[in-house]
């Protein structure tokens, strides 16, 4: 029988080093000989890609944040069935940039959702799924937001205020605080090849079979 | 002070004549000298219209009925929040070819998405808001789809089995139960004109302002 494979959701705001750290992940768990599935959301998979153009698009009629939450979940229900859970049940581990976590900061936290419509949704979307290790890269959001300048990145969100992205952290820091055997808070302030080592520990730490 | 438009919605199985009936709403009210704005659903603003194609899409990962209520429920959080409101605030009646009502036969009846989440995506998409009134076209799915099939459209829910279909048909004859207030359930077996004849009798009851 084949054991599941494990579940690493990267998350945190802006600028933090998430992409980098994923890959970092990706090829740590690969260089132990496991085979490993890099993906990130909004999107991955053919569905959920286009549902992430929609929700990052320019819209004139704006998106309200329910709109966005609605369309957050669908897409990450759509890359769960088609991407994720096919990919455990091989026995792959999956690294996914940005995960649940983020809806609960951005669109719960940052922009107002309550509580009761988030788990509805996220009961819809994952059933009782949950990763089995979170990594939190956290970051003064001012500090993120230089680090996105200098990288001439920018999408809809980025274009939220320094008010906003500390609600966004707060909020991953309470989720954080809520289930600390699922994250790992990590200071994202330090150098990237820091970081990569903390992030080595904590993965040589892993059990070989995913939850 | 601008009085509220009425919000009219047509609901039913495939070929019950919806389409044909919300024209005629239309042109009913136009002719008793007010502002209508006609819509349809999943649509009715350039976002929505972008979900719908998403969600009526051909996809080779499949649809699961998560992602197909989430989907349905974002686009109608956008059309509420573009179009059906913005009307009924000025005063315009709306007159809409499907609402939350499709949701709740064809995802939740037809396809068993729980009740409890189907009321969370209600209140996060609409609120409290519901139709002033819902003509429900009543026809046997079996002589639905002799008149889809007649006409030649297909779409990926007119691929569903009969049984689909007559849990659709039960889940809306059940939502016109629960709220006799709304809903107005007509027999769409007879022919179009009998329709609009009873039809245009119900519309000569309603309040001139909507709730």
């Amino acid at each position: 029988m084949t054991m599941r494979g494990r579940f690493i959701t990267l998350e945190g705001g802006e600028g933090a080093g998430k992409s980098t750290q994923a890959t970092y992940v990706r090829d740590w768990l690969l260089a132990q000989g496991r085979e490993v599935v890099l993906t990130r959301e909004p999107g991955g998979s053919p569905m959920a890609e286009a549902i992430r153009a929609i929700v990052l698009g320019d819209w004139a009629e704006g998106v309200t944040p329910q709109t966005e939450v609605l369309l957050m979940f669908a897409a990450r229900a759509a890359h769960w069935h088609a991407t994720i859970e096919p990919a455990l049940a091989a026995g792959k581990d999956v690294v996914c940039d940005r995960f649940v976590d983020s809806s609960h900061a951005y669109q719960g936290a940052g922009k107002g959702i309550a509580a009761e419509g988030m788990a509805a949704l996220e009961t819809l979307a994952i059933g009782r799924h949950r990763p089995d290790l979170t990594l939190l890269l956290d970051l003064p959001p001012d500090e993120g937001l230089k680090r996105t300048q200098a990288r001439g990145e920018q999408n809809r969100f980025e274009f939220e205020t320094l008010e906003f992205m500390q609600r966004v952290r707060e909020g991953f820091l309470e989720r954080a605080r809520a289930e600390p055997g699922r994250f790992r808070i990590i200071d994202a302030s330090r150098d990237a090849a820091a970081i990569s080592a903390e992030i080595a520990g904590l993965l040589a730490g892993l059990p070989d079979q995913g939850a």
